[in-house]
């Protein structure tokens, strides 16, 4: 089979299901496309002979029987849905990648001896519902009905009417968990600029960082900017200056994989002559060690109230998301890393900034996670590309990495 | 006369024109309410025995001719019109003072030896047009036909329609200015808290702040917040934080009466979760005094330039507004200050941090200008209010100050 031939075509397949007239993908869960999707997709693993199913809410699965040990199953995947007018490779990759991935082991070699399938998961990103990860985590039996039982979408559709409006329901929650499941790998684009910047066409995921988001109001006196002497102020946009620069200082002194941001601003009243009175902004901070994580993030803190004390203002700290560093499998990072130094892929080892389904599934079931470049670090947009020799060099590093899960004795 | 009570009923009265439901006063130039308030001043000049006109543009007189100097005139006002939903007291007050005090003198003395006139100028906020000072320059001979005659309202209504359909129009360009005027006196509120705080109840104006406004956008590159090392961003936040911040401690350092403010930071995309590309922000920096105003302006523009080399971005710095300080007049400062001595006003001597009309005047007529203090300096908003004995403490500061004016040979 023609791979590049292969990945060109699928990708610009799939991508053109929700494709908006502006450009980019919107294709979320349970709408008409995102069921035109995963309807599509079952038709092409069943074609390459797969048994297809979906489970109770949407995870779509293919699978091929292992001749020797048909109990033992290698999965791999990603999830179909995107963001809103989201680019071509986000999520879709992956599921494009493992359904390639099987359809040229299955070509080249056959049945092979473990139990091999490709997941299409319903849904990870949150674009639609207020509630993220929907697929993976129904498949590791970690989501309840009650997280989503009151939810509903900017239009006002609940999200169980979507669900059972596009024929799925609730698993059953006495349903047991599958056991038979050995290994889970993913595929994905690296939303970053890593790979690109230092020129490699492969990345292997040692580990997904922690995350915490907060919100803070800094609170002080709105004034006029001319009658108002410096020494009278409560600034608030002084406050939130001091917080932001001292911070990423530190930030940057502490290294990688440190990250952290201050992406929303908004003083009030935000007008040329009047002094802040206050000022909305958040904080997103990223370790892939915890207790770095932990130890970072508790020092700004300290040093904001300090900052605010001292410049009479009012500090609140809203910590609003708080998720811990996933690290991936040893021993699926080995097997990565020696089929790429094996076949001479241009890889480097690196972590995750972002969050993946790989990160729900990770702690129950050994768990890899390759990535491709994304040019300029684009993602979530509708410019989102890698160039066509990555994405057909993650497909061939996935497959060899399948082969030697699913075919080696 | 019950000068408390006259003031009381005269602010309840006026404000109460254009007042809008929800709080605040609304009486933007040329409106339906803006030609009543001046009518309605026009009738209570004329009712103590002024003879009342208005020029070409609308702005209003009411005139008591001198007995033994009637070719000379001291002139006093403010401004009639308001911000949208403004307070009760900017501009009005003005007006009710010199009205009040004039009232009270003849009633007091008759006849001045000069002429006294009180002047409703028709405009100085600039809230419905983008063009302030209209009344100011129209009597200073200062306003052009072609600053007005393409501009609109929010409404797309324009300048010259508004103008003409209230019953007014331009002056005849060939008219020479009066040069009658020996000396004008304003009352306006502080909109600062510089006064309630050292707990004065009038403040004697040595000049008005020049001042520098502008917008800066600093550019960068957008980029995921979680999988961009800090060593491969170029954070617009961050650059402007350190701007911020530095420029600000510099302020303090210079002391008073320098005041620099950071008024608006819309950062792009303004979401938790990116790092933001690029940032608009605009600097408000005022002094008294032109060369350190200049100085220390070039020396921050300096700096950010330098800041934005270093952070890999592109700064791009705009100077839309440049005023240079106006010094009220040393007689007239004197004459003020020696009255406010003389009846034991509870005084200081300060600085306009504010634009007003005296500074259009007073380049070219001998202008002073006395402040009644802001509850919590707040101005420009329904919530705007001075204690009605501050009020009256400044009335009677003016009616002292005209009388040695108009009263004394």
């Amino acid at each position: 089979m023609d791979l590049t031939k292969e990945v060109a075509e699928n990708v610009k397949w799939l991508s053109n299901i929700g494709a908006d007239p502006t450009g980019g993908t919107t294709r979320l869960l349970y709408s008409d496309f995102w069921l035109e999707a995963q309807n599509g997709v079952k038709q092409r693993l069943s074609d390459i002979g797969m048994v297809t199913s979906f489970d109770a809410i949407g995870n779509l699965f293919g699978r091929l029987e292992g001749s020797k040990y048909p109990t033992e199953t290698i999965l791999t995947g990603s999830h179909i849905d995107t963001v809103v007018n989201g680019g071509k490779l986000d999520g879709q990759f992956g599921v494009i990648s493992s359904y390639l991935a099987v359809k040229y082991l299955k070509e080249q070699y056959g049945t092979p001896l473990r139990s091999l399938e490709v997941i299409s998961m319903a849904e990870e990103e949150g674009s639609r519902f207020p509630f993220a990860f929907w697929g993976s985590k129904n498949l590791m039996g970690l989501a309840k009905k009650e997280d989503v039982s009151e939810i509903a979408d900017f239009n006002g559709v609940k999200f169980v009417d979507a669900m059972r409006n596009a024929g799925f329901d609730f698993k059953d929650e006495e349903e047991t968990l599958r056991k038979d499941i050995k290994a889970f790998l993913e595929i994905h684009i690296e939303q970053g600029n890593v790979l690109e910047l230092e020129n490699k066409s492969v990345g292997v995921v040692t580990s997904i960082v922690g995350q915490k988001r907060y919100t803070m109001i800094l609170k002080g006196q709105a004034n006029h900017a001319g009658t108002t002497p410096m020494k009278y102020r409560k600034d608030a946009i002084y406050g939130f200056s001091k917080i932001c620069s001292q911070s990423i200082d530190k930030a940057r002194l502490v290294g990688e994989p440190l990250v952290l941001t201050f992406g929303k601003v908004e003083p009030k009243p935000n007008t040329v002559n009047v002094v802040p009175g206050e000022v909305l902004f958040t904080m997103d901070c990223r370790h892939t060690d915890q207790n770095i994580l932990n130890d970072f993030t508790a020092e700004i803190e300290e040093d904001m109230h300090q900052i605010a004390d001292e410049l009479g203002l009012e500090l609140t700290v809203d910590l609003w998301m708080d998720e811990t560093p996933i690290p991936m499998d040893k021993k699926m990072i080995e097997v990565i890393k020696n089929v790429a130094e094996k076949e001479g892929i241009n890889y480097r080892m690196m972590h995750s900034g972002a969050g993946h389904d790989s990160q729900i599934i990770a702690p129950q079931i050994p768990t890899g996670m390759i990535f491709v470049p994304s040019i300029d670090g684009i993602s979530h947009n509708p410019a989102e590309d890698t160039k066509l020799e990555d994405l057909v060099e993650g497909v061939k590093t996935m497959a060899l990495v399948l082969y030697e899960l699913a075919y080696v004795d």
